[in-house]
């Protein structure tokens, strides 16, 4: 749905039109019972995958629940907060198991006629290097030990090299995609609410959910409703987590 | 630096004016070197901390690298990358052991006179039982059991209860805030580089990280530089990651 012209591209958000999005976005936790059109949905995970992410891999996946029967249960599921009787759910997952796939995929759909050389030999060698954790982790742990004595001697990148390294790294990504998310359907006048009060053991059965994928948030959205924002806004003063050096 | 009026806040970015920012954003690896002006910094800040998080605990801070001596260091803890050699360098860390001190700053900065008594109570008795995991992580497993038994009868959240999952919460609100720090900095004529390739150890020293900080990126940021983007745009089908239900 690129509804815009390459001319366009040029103008791009001001960073005043961009501060008043991210302003306006705040966490709603009442709806209006109005559905989200798909290709409302579709333009805001078209934007989502826009995210910079590890290697290109693109390690995350969306499951967008509109069936009214299906978001009945999901409501329990998420200990019956307000928020999830939104008109469309999507569970936003992190994958750090689908980065062996994502190299082959890679190579795949290379945009350009001949995959570069060094792309061939990244996803072939480099990226499974960095990635295979192998079975209990035994060749993460192998890895740690190997990038510990090597780097005695120069600067080298020492993760992921665990199963928790890959978590983190896959929900890393993730988390920027899900950013653009919010945004995407903040600029087509949907609120919405990141839900993490959620009880995964029982998500995963009513979703489905592979057993490595991780649920980072369970996204409501919807037109923003009566009292729809329950507190005002507060950020602590930016000297607090800022250091200028 | 507001610098649009409250009747701006309608505008926002339109779909389309922000789908030409995120598709704007590309990794650049080759900077020019003149500076990025304080007051841009500091409102691309403000920006990224706007990011929803974790029950608005915040858990992120920012070390904003310009000094050149110690940019020079930075270059080699970064395997000596070409984005590295940006004249400004941003190492985004998330904070998993900063939720305490959240806590009380959440009553003392309350934006209205009179402090709710619910937002009291969350944040002295709800929030310090949900992210305490104790000395060596003995309360998280303590209550890992305990909600086990508890989510037989009724749906529970189960997490954060480990340390590991500590981090996890605390990676993924920070990325949320990276991704509108970038977008940020586009939005002001800005690009950026998000480098995941450093050396975590070295950087812990150059930098004085906190033990139980994690660097989930070092930022890259200035006007970009010939040949900046070293590859094609390549994102797989979105069929691929989408499941619509």
């Amino acid at each position: 749905m690129t509804s815009f012209s390459p001319d366009d591209l040029s103008l791009g958000a001001s960073p005043q039109a961009l501060r008043a999005l991210i302003e306006s976005r705040r966490a709603v936790r009442r709806f209006l019972p109005e559905a989200v059109p798909d290709a409302v949905i579709r333009d805001c995970l078209e934007l989502a995958v826009l995210a910079p992410n590890s290697c290109n891999l693109q390690p995350w996946s969306f499951q967008v629940v509109r069936d009214p029967a299906l978001l009945a249960r999901l409501h329990p599921v998420c200990m019956s907060q307000n928020a999830a009787k939104a008109p469309l759910i999507i569970a936003v997952l992190a994958r750090p198991d689908t980065w062996k796939q994502a190299c082959a995929n890679m190579v795949e759909y290379w945009p350009e006629p001949e995959v570069p050389g060094r792309i061939r030999h990244f996803y072939a060698k480099t990226a499974p290097f960095q990635y295979n954790q192998g079975p209990l982790g035994l060749l993460g742990l192998f890895k740690r030990q190997l990038v510990r004595l090597l780097a005695l001697r120069k600067p080298l990148m020492r993760k992921p090299n665990s199963h928790a390294d890959m978590r983190l790294w896959a929900v890393k990504s993730t988390a920027l995609a899900a950013e653009n998310l919010m945004l995407a359907f903040q600029s087509h006048g949907y609120a919405t609410c990141p839900m993490e009060g959620f009880d995964e053991v029982r998500l995963r059965k009513v979703l489905d959910i592979p057993r490595q994928a991780i649920p980072i948030m369970l996204l409501a959205v919807g037109r923003q409703g009566e009292k729809g924002v329950y507190n005002p806004r507060l950020r602590f003063p930016l000297e607090q987590h800022v250091t200028w050096l």
